[in-house]
């Protein structure tokens, strides 16, 4: 069984592989009269876009967002808004460069998905990596843009905080750097070094991991859902999606297992317009349920798996090999993994503020 | 919205407070024919159960469990199995002590979920936590009893790695030793210091967090659903539901961000009966899906947030005040979270294995 | 597979067996803040109780429901609400008599879910029906009781307007007759009559179908999802989940297919609160969402399938053999389907209600 | 809360309006290993395609279906087969006629949903009724012929039966009349006098109704999910979801009402191949679960809402005043709900059969 919806009351079905026709999304669930145009999620999709640096693949794909439903002109005010009905995007593929499979058509590539999707179907899209590939993540990022409409009062952002073994200064942190280094580093410094470390990386054919934190300010106390749709919980499992996650905390994650009691417990005080914490070791959840500080996840991916070093193998007749992946790659996947980090928690946000909304007490 | 209900096609829900008449689930989707009595399930709710040593919370609760359907004698064997109907359980609770709660019934007590509840529901159940309680988690380790009766070939197995900045030696790693020492701890000379080391956080009236490991061995290749319903991102999903977890991670997890491709790479041979991997930094999944390699998954439990130490808070009136937590509690509640991780570990799985028998391709 | 849970934002989940030790349900979803006592649901399960007349079975169940979780007193007032968290109900079962099953262990009873159960689980739970007995509705009709607090603005009846070929007069409708008799006919004079017919039925050791219609008065406009949770689409799905239910129909139903466009159309005009239908063959909805107008459900009930006159069947060997049925039983089934419907409308509208206050257009 | 998915296996999610730029469906779930070419999905696609006779709406739409992913080449065959990811399927809008609909833009058609969504969602796509148009049901006819090839041995035929109080004839039901005329109709003379009596219907401006009888042959006994998965009710769930459905019955249906105990139980003896059944009243489901004999399903639909003649009516504002609906339009849009019909039946049997290979005891 595939399974390619994700969401309750926000919900998303992705469709389409990486050298297929197209690639596209239905968010279903997208509340009426919210201004929407495709300029709108463009913006988002850009940021994502391969190929505008050297540091990821060089594949060249605008990435063009086309919306085929769910939206009109207001009859009174002319703006285009919403409908309440599902939104078809659509992205159409152009640089699916024809080229020689025949070196991975039968041999499995170790770190990808090769093996496991041929012993689950029987079969696999050998081009590209087929759906398995990271291309889906641009319709989470489009209908990312689309769940940001639905949260007018929060702010989702996400910032590179590591590569490699190499962490950034948290002192430095700075979000308005993101937007000027290709990495979306918050620490100006680090970015400068990241350039000559990727370059290296990248030159001796190799690849490496990266950790990425997203925060969302101005969420509000009470989303979430006990027990098995807390809010952390969803989050972990979205987080999870992203190819080439292998790890997700939230706030203080593994480092709370090395915390004592008083040491993690986030101590509350009165402020100007409610309850006011003194830290934000939970990461803004207790409980699975928001408590209005910014919520802060953290996930970290491995290294890319296609690179020019050979490593042993297995071809689908069990025979045993070599292989090295050629073809356009990202020597560090976890760069572009940011802003889909940052469609995920948008995703998550706008499931839950719908859900919510059915709730009295609050 | 709450939401109580995990799993697809093997579904668990669950329902009671810490404090009230009874706690107890509805295991629905369970095949017919698999023999299961009240002991079959008793014997991993005792591995749970309070009480049993200095390190765990002192509440006496016999956790005796009630099957109140979905079983009946087979009419020629006479032996007593499923009936594929939901089977329904029941723990009465009978240690719900009598006690003042006036001290938390309107402060909130930090780390704790008072706060997020209050803001969510408008009120909440004071007694022991009620709803947001470990207590709920007995009803997960009696589901996950059946979860393990679903998938007789794969063995489900649980460690505590790390209790604060302890981390046990992996070299000394024997699994014989878990059932020997109260802390489900792999490593005997550690389980010796973990003794001393959290006599000491008892005593001081404190709390130290925990990382535990889950593994399962046994598990096909092929289960696990792309994009939204991957194999990593359930049981992410499923050990965040845990209560105080702050970090899942899979295989390498956040260590797989410090890798290059080659390191991190499974490299592939061919074995006695089939495909064989030279390691696994994947943690037995690639792509969402299950490699026929053990699943093997972390996580970090924050430290409990009871503590016999003063913090500070607010009460319900929005006043500035402070609390200490007296009652009964766990020094490290990590530890007792090591059968409910097994527990969900095994409930995803079953549900996997469930859902992943409706494939042709298999 | 099986699956017992029904509604999205507001979840019921049944289990248990006519035989079995108990019956019960979780109630996931509702709302907190609602006062709610065990007596508000017990006079709902009054209505449906067997027993209590010569025209239903003569099993005498008390069906008294316990409440297992999910309320507290309220910390200032002290009247006991629901906190937001499942719902835990309970229902022994207390007359489980005693008796020689042998002639339907082996034989598939025409009419019965015998011989599909065995054909889907491999065995069955012969005693009483097990799972597949009307008895779960009692479940049902506990969780509507929740469901009608949810709604305290709708009122929901239904009624019995036909058995067998003997339908009510409309023009006699009066609904404070569905008290007066016992089966729940709102036609006085027909109620008289279906005294002397059903005796002559259940003195004949036959059975006779019914049609009961239910009505739901002050659902505001606008519940419902297009496409495919309609509200009358999730209304006769509900409603063809009660045992030996054969149709549905909405509003006019099957006698639309009649009707000319302009017979059909329900025409507006404008009342004192807003739009005025000047009919109602819709059944209080069009394109999936309510009008406004009264929602108007009709299911027919086949006749019960157990009867004291021999049928031809085979046993579980394949044999060729003949069967009747002793025991208690409804000589109508129809009768006590009334409170059922009631409870699979209520929690319908319930389910709905709180999914679109996650709407913003309204 | 819009929901346009179906399906818990086989799950079909649709977008796209009457008027918009295309309409289409992503289906997901589908086995992979399956040959599927876009002339497969055309044939069904193209029995319910418009404009194909004079008693169907005159819009021309070619209805052309563009397969986006979810297949490949299989790379020993060559032959185009599915691979187990989601299918995305693409038809573009080619005649939204311009017209002014100055006329429906601010007024509700009695019958239509304009007024249900204005309620709703505050504004609707007043452009040939947008989503609740009946052209979103090509979308479910493609996906059910993709559910076809999930279910090689099953065959799944609808037929027109009634068409206002007209019933055709069962003692002449021949399957191969369905296709020599524009109702699909089985009985051959009935199909002549229906050639006139809607030439009547339609010169007079008016509209009238129908049944639709759908019959799938060949199903395994043992599909269904007691309790809330009853085939039967998921079954009545779907067709209800079809655009001007009203009621929806199962074998006996609203007669078995009029039936007694002896008359409606199907008896059983033994056949070639297992238990042979006497009659069908049970329409193929006993208990939720097929019985092995034909799933008999009928389902009325109204008269199309759009008529020439005039009927009362409020505005957007309120105001009182009249309409009649100009424009291209079926006099009887039971015709085509024929082939919806069947394709709803197809996707519920797909879904059922691949949840149910989830099961051990079959």
């Amino acid at each position: 069984m595939s399974f390619n919806t994700f969401g309750h009351m926000f919900r998303v079905t992705t469709f389409g592989e990486s050298h297929g026709v197209a690639i596209g999304c239905v968010v279903d669930g997208c509340p009426p009269m919210i201004p929407l145009t495709e300029a709108d999620i463009q913006q988002d999709l850009d940021r994502r876009r391969p190929g505008q640096s050297r540091f990821t693949t060089q594949r060249q794909e605008p990435d063009q967002v086309k919306i085929l439903s769910g939206v009109m002109a207001h009859p009174e005010t002319g703006v285009q808004v919403t409908t309440g009905t599902p939104i078809g995007l659509l992205i159409e593929n152009t640089d699916q460069r024809s080229k020689d499979y025949s070196e991975i058509k039968d041999k499995f590539r170790p770190g990808h998905a090769d093996f496991t999707y041929e012993a689950k179907y029987g079969l696999r899209d050998y081009r590209g990596g087929g759906r398995s590939s990271a291309r889906e993540t641009a319709t989470r990022v489009a209908a990312g843009a689309i769940a940001r409409k639905v949260l007018p009062d929060v702010k989702v952002r996400g910032a590179l905080v590591q590569i490699g073994p190499h962490k950034i200064d948290r002192a430095k942190w700075d979000w308005d750097e993101i937007a000027r280094n290709p990495f979306f580093c918050p620490d100006k410094d680090k970015a400068a070094f990241f350039e000559t470390y990727l370059d290296g990386i990248r030159k001796s054919g190799s690849s490496i991991g990266a950790v990425i934190e997203v925060v969302a300010e101005g969420v509000p106390a009470g989303l979430g859902a006990p027990i098995y749709a807390k809010l952390d919980s969803d989050l972990a499992g979205a987080m999870m999606t992203i190819n080439a996650v292998k790890g997700v905390e939230i706030g203080a994650g593994f480092g709370a297992a090395e915390l004592t009691g008083e040491e993690n417990a986030d101590e509350m005080r009165t402020g100007n317009d409610g309850t006011r914490f003194l830290s934000n070791h939970a990461g803004g959840v207790l409980g699975g349920i928001s408590t209005g500080q910014p919520v802060v996840v953290r996930f970290a991916v491995k290294p890319t798996s296609s690179i020019l070093q050979p490593r042993l193998t297995v071809d689908r007749k069990g025979a045993e090999t070599e292989i090295f992946t050629k073809g356009r790659h990202d020597p560090c996947v976890g760069i572009r993994a940011v802003p889909v980090g940052e469609a995920m928690m948008a995703c998550v946000l706008a499931d839950h503020f719908l859900r919510d909304r059915g709730q009295v007490g609050r």
